[in-house]
């Protein structure tokens, strides 16, 4: 029989997919389950579903800060909040499609969520990207270029869209067939749903 | 040394608040915590906070539905969406002040939450309310006056000033000290953090 499979949709600007995306290995191995680490655009996300970022509402943005410093307490992950957020990361989101073409996408997404949310760094800049490209034994140059080609572009645009369709509205979105669960606070519903679609 | 206390601030109108109210005697219990029970005006805390319902976004209605039968299933709890939401729930609100002041306050709370949400009764009309107020044994026709008086009004105020100008933006907003936790899924947070108000 195949694996139960969960599909990961984030966005390395969101604080709670870097936090849910350091606990999926573990699930993934308690569950029996492949995980598929898919990046989209939460921008398109929350346009295509007339959402906004949480932390717009004022009164929300302190306390999201204290929630998310609470989960990688609990977690015992670290956290640190990044200088450089809001920034683009679509660059960092095209060059885990190019990745993954070589199968290094998991642990490239796993090093640019660290990078972003853990060591402050620029995920926007192409000397990080590329230092991050290197860690996990990619050709810098050759990665970057083949990033702005029209395929991979059209690649993100693709699982953006696939997101919305199936119901998606933020980040991190998951889906274990059809069933969608939205975000790091979910993930005991996604482990049980990967467990129920294994047994 | 005194109980730890939880303050817990709750609208009726609120599904994630019934679920959080069918698990707060068990953590209670577990924590060696007191509960305070009070009812604030969700509506007004929006407002205030410049906040809106989350089912509001077109997207996330169907999937917040989905996800309050998961949490429901979860806890073993009845739920069955209201066919009368999203209706007034001030009244109700007034009267678990008055039933406060027997100390009848949470156990009407709690018959409130039921009749609302696994009962699919309108908790807008007297006749429902005056059931509910005898089966917690109080007079429904002197509660009911006593729930129209200018300082229940204000009680009720009150209540919901004190919860916004603590940082509250939703329900249930909950406090351990002036620490905020929001949200059904965050009670995993409040106990720990009675715990340590208690050790």
């Amino acid at each position: 029989m195949a694996k139960p499979r969960l599909e990961f949709f984030f966005d390395f600007a969101s604080t709670y997919s870097y936090l849910a995306s350091t606990q999926l290995d573990a699930m993934a191995e308690r569950a029996g389950a492949e995980i598929l680490w898919r990046p989209m655009v939460l921008g398109a996300v929350f346009q295509g579903a007339g959402n906004d970022m949480p932390a717009k509402v004022a009164a929300k943005a302190p306390y999201l800060l204290r929630d998310i410093e609470r989960w990688a307490k609990h977690y015992g992950v670290p956290f640190k909040m990044s200088s450089h957020w809001p920034c683009p990361t679509i660059a960092a989101e095209r060059l885990t499609l190019v990745a993954d073409e070589s199968g290094k996408g998991p642990a490239f997404a796993k090093a640019v969520f660290r990078a972003m949310w853990a060591e402050d760094r620029n995920i926007n800049d192409e000397a990080e990207l590329s230092k991050l490209l290197a860690e996990v034994g990619l050709d810098p140059a050759a990665a970057l270029a083949r990033s702005k080609s029209p395929e991979i572009k059209e690649r993100l645009r693709t699982n953006t869209d696939l997101a919305l369709s199936r119901g998606a509205f933020g980040a991190p979105a998951m889906f274990v067939g059809e069933e969608l669960f939205w975000g790091n606070d979910r993930l005991h519903f996604v482990e049980d749903a990967l467990k129920r679609a294994g047994a």
